[in-house]
Order: C-alpha cells, then structure tokens, then sequence
C-alpha cells in the first residue's frame, strides 16, 4: 500500500503553490495536485492550476467543489468587500477578514483522505508564516498538530504502515526568496493567479493583500511580475 | 463573538446521530445541524436528517456536498460490493471495507469552520469505540487530537477567545445503551436509517455491517426495531 514517492500536493494556482509543486517535483515525487472550488471569488487560480498541472506533468488533477459559502463568514466567499491598498503592518497584524474559517484544516483533510487512498505518505502545502502572520492555520505548530492527527486518524495510524509528512516548504520563506526558488525551478509564474479580487476578464486589481505582497515580492527579487494588473 | 449555548452537530440520519442530536437539545444546546452528501450510497440518510431536523427544532440545517467519490477507496462510495451477513468478531476486527478514507476528519474540520462563524465553541460527533473499534477515526485519541487541533487552527487559537469542546456523548456506549437513551430522549427511531445498502425505494437490507449492528442493538435493547427490512 506504502508509496513513498507519490505525493498529494494542493494546489490554488497561485504564486506558492505553483512554487511548491515545483519543488515536490524536484525532490522526485510523483505528483497528486489538488485543488478546490469553494466559492471563491478568484475562479482564475483553477485555471492557472491546471495550466501548472501540464507543465509540471502531474500525474492526476483532482479539483474537488466544496461549497463554503453555505457558512459565510469570509470576504473571499461572501459579498464583503475585499480590503484594498492596506499598509503592511496593518496586514501583518488580527486575522484578515480574507480568512476562510478553518480553510486549510479542512483542505488538509481531504488531501490526507486522497494520500489514503494513494498509499501516499507527504503531502505538500505553500502556508507561509511570514507574510500571513495573521491567519491561525499557517502557523508551524498548526502544521505539527496536523501531522498529529494524521497518525491517528488513518489506516497507517493503527497498524503502523506508514508515517504521514506534512511538507512546508515555504513557511520560512519571504515572497522575494519563494519567487527566486520558483525561478530557479522553471515556475512561469505569468501562469499563477494571485488576485483575491479580479475583474471579468481575470485581471488582477493590484490593491487587494495578495496582490500588494506579490508585486512587492517581485520588487524585492529584483524581478518583474509577469502578469498583467488593471490601470 | 463567543456563544455558549450554540452547537454543531454532525447529522447523518443514522440511529447513532439522531441520538447525539437529542441529546445535544436536551442539554439545552441551540442546534446547527450539519449533514453531508458524498456520494454515499445511502441518500436516503439525508432525507432522514431532514425530518429529525423538524422534529428537533434545530435552529438550521445545512448539507454540504462535497464528492469523495473522486478519490475512490470505498464500498460506500465506490461500486464495491458491501460485504453482508459477516460475524460479530469479524467486523470487530480490522479496519472495514465501507471505511471511507479520513472521513470524520474531514467531517469535524467542516464543522470547526461554520462553528468559526458561528462562534460555537461545542461540537457534538457520533463515534463510537464499541462497535466500530476498526475506525481509527471513531476512537478517543483521535477525538482528543483532534480537539487540540481545533484550538489551534482557528481564531480562537489566536485570541483566546474560547475553547472548542468535541462531544462525544455515544463513545463508550454500546448500540443498545444508544437505542435506550434515545428512547428516553424521544427519538423516533423509524425516521432514521442505518443501512449501507438500501433498496431503490429505500428499504434496508437487513445484511450489512450497520442493519445487523442495529437490529442486534434492538434486540439486546428487548425492543422492536420500527424500520422496515427486505424480506
């Protein structure tokens, strides 16, 4: 049942989990990604999922819907307006109301279910405690207590087959230092999506947190976004 | 933010959470009851949870769909055959075909997350360690670490703003123990469903792991089992 090289990465289409899906690759794993629609409001980033998925060549694309909006509770799923050009110390303190209540708790979950059924052990997340101090489930400890749980809440908990791994690889990183990895690994990132709040055309609007924290990742990097931004 | 008296509980139809529900409600709770569609077999659960939800007066009920079929992995999800007519030891022992992979840990961060709107801090689950002992997820480890979890991945693991509580109030309790409680409680067990296996119009097998648990439970209870079986 155990197949260490297979790997259930979630992807958003974003910035860091496009980077994280090029690092699984380059350590070797076989690549499960996952995505979900949950009412967002930024659709785009599953398109830019899947554009990743045929790049980095992975081997099942699973985008499971979950209606999260039937709880409210979110500017990213209910019609709240999203904060726009806030300043960084006001971003990096309380919890955004961008926040989705238990969000990766419950992406965790599922992707632990698919590992299950894969025979995977390591799954892959692009939570960052860095640039998103505010959000209670992208935090180190969030992270060890899940692989916790994972242990105990699975097939491999009770006869032993197998240890879950909860990769992070970018929960150190500043955006600058995620983007020059990506580069480094052959991200294209004029494929990934950050915007919590783009136009009909997919345009991203250059104000909301997402965008102000990857246009100032790329300044930071010395680079260039690649991707276009509302006038 | 907090609301004390507010609780999600997990509904699936079945005997075991039409009784948590009463119970819940019998502690005086506000009830928000929680059901799932996940391309399970048994739907007609769902139409089970409905009408315990009217009778308990639960202050809403939400189902969430979220299809886990796209993983595959189980007889309740996939066309597996359900295994019928097996022994008390044998069910007793290994982890059974009709688990569905990390299923309660998926349930309880879904919950966790409309509790986060909530501002409930109670859960209330219906596991049980007598019957089921080959779920890894219905066992009192994992409810506690799970518990753990929750006060870290929300809100309230940030600003200290409560502590989330997982009731398990059937854990310990063996099926007849259940059916008694309920009985006190004023379940209406011929509005639940247990069977994995159903007939098109909803009729039970009477062979399955839950319809012999259930019908055993009745028995060891000295009480008739109000559901109708296939003859």
């Amino acid at each position: 049942m155990s197949n260490s090289k297979r790997a259930v990465v979630l992807l958003s289409g974003g910035l860091d989990s496009a980077t994280v899906l090029a690092i699984a690759k380059s350590e070797g794993y076989e690549c499960y990604a996952l995505s979900f629609d949950y009412g967002q409001r930024h659709q785009f980033e599953l398109q830019a999922a899947e554009k990743l998925c045929q790049k980095f060549d992975v081997q099942k694309h699973v985008t499971i819907e979950i209606d999260l909006r039937k709880f409210g509770g979110s500017a990213l799923t209910e019609e709240i307006e999203v904060p726009k050009d806030r300043d960084e110390e006001v971003m990096a303190t309380g919890i955004p109301i961008t926040y989705v209540p238990a969000r990766n708790t419950v992406f965790l979950s599922i992707a632990l279910g698919w590992a299950e059924v894969l025979g995977a052990f390591d799954l892959f997340i692009g939570v960052n405690a860095v640039d998103y101090s505010g959000y209670p489930d992208c935090r180190p400890e969030f992270i060890q207590q899940f692989t916790k749980l994972a242990n105990l809440a699975t097939k491999a908990g009770v006869d032993g087959s197998g240890e879950f791994n909860i990769h992070t690889p970018l929960i150190d990183l500043t955006k600058a230092q995620i983007i020059q990895r990506g580069i480094t690994l052959g991200v294209d990132y004029s494929q990934t999506h950050s915007c919590y709040d783009p136009n009909e055309a997919g345009i991203s609007c250059g104000h909301c947190d997402a965008c102000q924290l990857r246009q100032r990742g790329f300044e930071n990097a010395g680079l260039t976004d690649p991707i276009e931004y509302q006038t």
